[in-house]
């Protein structure tokens, strides 16, 4: 196993349980290896640190597998088995291993680099869609592969996908591809068929859709809003207005009016995307449980400018990533504060707004700013509901604040005091 | 009315919405001012900005009432309602009307200085504990009891106590005394008596016990830890041992044992604390829940250190503030990371760990940090649950960070990767 030590005193991260090396801190090139080469991590006095895979071009050149010296099977299909094993005890002591979720979350779980989706299906049982997003990982799926296979014969049988979806593989040197079964079967689209934290029929296209299909990461933040919504809007002669704001296939709308509908009121729900593929999804979900849906395709800003103010009892606003790379933290953050100051106005003084951040680069003192930004411009005042983020399966490490990337503050958007 | 100008430039923190000045940002002097007099705050060239109440010596010598120049009638019988009000509509939306919670919350509800927590009673229905922490909220006091008492008549009467407990009363040069009934009135001790979020009997001393008797601040955390304990410790032939340390009254062992005890399991509860008074209602409202109740007095971290390595599946940590001032903040973070190392320590692996803090000058940064040491130090890292902190009865506004006292992190404890 190649060996790398760092320079005097750059360990401390390291050893403070954080996963990354940056090749500034080794005493030595990283040139020299191959991209996912195992290498055995020492101090600048030779004290054993950490295993993990190494990567000559990339920044991070070093991403920890393990700290104990005698795992040396690191990236075996036993140690795959054994990280997905400890991933799913984590869920399961949650209750979270009874519907769709992240199985694996990359370095969270001890597997950077990983991302393991599993839905939970009525017909197929579990679909579970795999995202190695670096060179490390990618070079040994088809361990990933035989371990899932193993795992998923004692948990009756389960389809695997694999999703070269991800977007950093670029940066790895790795080809961004189409998602293919490795092994089992999937459909192109799902119908009705998912079970997730709360009892609510989406159709989605997990062949075709992005990332992993669908963004499990945003169940806990629903679950969360919902428990209001037993409460709130009780005036049963009006509808319920939910705007929802880069809506893909309408999760959040689909929920929000499931959830109203079963309190039995009546609810309108407007979403807006760029894709119009996405929205046809939206509108299908959407229309199961709302009394009407207007579905409306383009550039979000520029829509939000064309709705009337004050006339929505919900706004969410759940956009992508803005901000992919630190060069692009300021123009990102002025977006972020201009959309959510059209969204906030249109919300009904008393109503109830969600604004979401999924760029992990913003931080959360930044989208404290944004919100308070957007707030003041909007002429609103927020008092949050619940301060939303990760569920229990995006698993957050304090050593690791990298992998805190979801940003989620509900609120109710009254006038100032 | 008395009017203050602010210094040119210095009025870019009140225009961004928060409610405090400082004595160096006012263009005049602070000291003509009685304490808690109304003053109306304009820019340095004469642009109304707030109403507010003024202090002579206080280093935040204006709190801001009011940014609409109409609203003359700040502090106020109307006034009060109005704001008591509106925190009313937050807290409905929500839910969290219908049991005990907390009313109002001083800048977050637009009433510095203010504190009202409300407990709902099953033999006298509402008893309200109002804390005044300011010389110009404890000057109005008699408007806040009519103010009550008008909106009590609404909802078929409550019980109001003046409880001027807040130890910052000091700072504004106001006596720390003891509790007194109002209106209506309140018995020694409740047993068995109040509706929390969940439905847990807990006695309890409105008229003796800290603040306003209990920690309402906490509720929220435990609700969140409760909805994973259906699912975890499935081995019914040994019990669950938790440990509750500076456990006051016993709130989260007597919720945990209940919610464990609903699911068949058996449950054995270490409770510890320095106040002997505290321990007896600990040790009363977990041997509701509990088979065994085992109750520690003394300095915390002294008991840790007796304890058996490894051997509890679920310790919460909460303790009350360690840092009340600036100057406290380096030894007070040493004292938590001490105290969550040695907590950590006795969790098995793969048990539940509750992590809090109340100190308002802890930031959610510096709380990473102290998990991050303590997790390290004790050989364990933590993945978490549930991101704990503020309950929609405890709105956090996100120009008002200093609001935003409150973090619990929940998380599982395992053997580090």
């Amino acid at each position: 196993m190649t060996v790398w030590r760092l320079k005097k005193g750059a360990d401390r991260r390291i050893r403070s349980g954080h996963p990354w090396v940056f090749t500034g801190e080794l005493a030595h090139s990283a040139k020299e290896v191959a991209p996912g080469e195992i290498v055995e991590l020492r101090t600048a006095d030779d004290h054993f640190l950490a295993y993990g895979y190494a990567h000559p071009t990339s920044q991070i050149c070093f991403r920890k597998l393990s700290s104990r010296s005698k795992e040396k099977d690191v990236l075996s299909v036993d140690f795959f088995q054994r990280r997905l094993q400890s991933a799913f005890e984590h869920r399961r002591a949650a209750g979270w291993s009874e519907f769709s979720h992240r199985w694996l979350f990359a370095e969270a779980d001890g597997v950077p680099g990983l991302v393991v989706d599993s839905f939970l299906t009525s017909e197929q049982g579990w679909i579970v869609v795999v995202q190695a997003s670096t060179a490390g990982m990618d070079k040994v799926l088809p361990n990933v592969f035989s371990a899932l296979e193993e795992l998923g014969t004692q948990r009756g049988g389960l389809t695997v996908v694999d999703a070269p979806s991800s977007k950093s593989r670029v940066m790895e040197g790795l080809k961004i591809g189409e998602k293919r079964v490795v092994f089992g079967q999937v459909r192109d689209v799902y119908d009705s068929d998912f079970r997730f934290l709360d009892d609510v029929s989406l159709r989605v296209d997990l062949a075709h859709g992005q990332k992993t299909g669908f963004f499990l990461d945003q169940q806990w933040n629903v679950h969360l809003l919902k428990q209001a919504l037993k409460h709130s809007f009780k005036r049963p002669t009006t509808p319920v207005r939910i705007l929802d704001v880069c809506c893909y296939v309408g999760q959040w709308g689909a929920h929000l009016a499931a959830a109203l509908m079963s309190e039995g009121k009546t609810v309108e729900v407007t979403t807006i995307d760029t894709s119009e593929a996405a929205l046809s999804f939206a509108r299908h979900n959407v229309s199961r449980y709302a009394g009407g849906v207007e579905a409306l395709c383009g550039d979000a800003l520029e829509i939000l400018g064309t709705l009337q103010p004050e006339s929505y009892d919900i706004v969410v606003c759940d956009p992508p990533a803005f901000i992919k790379k630190r060069a692009d933290l300021e123009n990102g953050l002025r977006a972020y504060t201009k959309l959510n100051r059209d969204a906030l106005k249109l919300v009904k003084p008393g109503g109830i707004f969600v604004g979401a951040s999924c760029s992990g680069l913003v931080k959360a003192e930044d989208w404290r700013t944004v919100l308070c930004d957007a707030s003041l411009k909007s002429g609103r005042v927020l008092r949050h509901l619940y301060l939303g983020g990760h569920g229990p399966d995006h698993p957050v490490r304090p050593e690791f604040p990298e992998g805190e990337y979801l940003k989620c503050f509900i609120a109710r958007a009254d006038v100032p005091f």
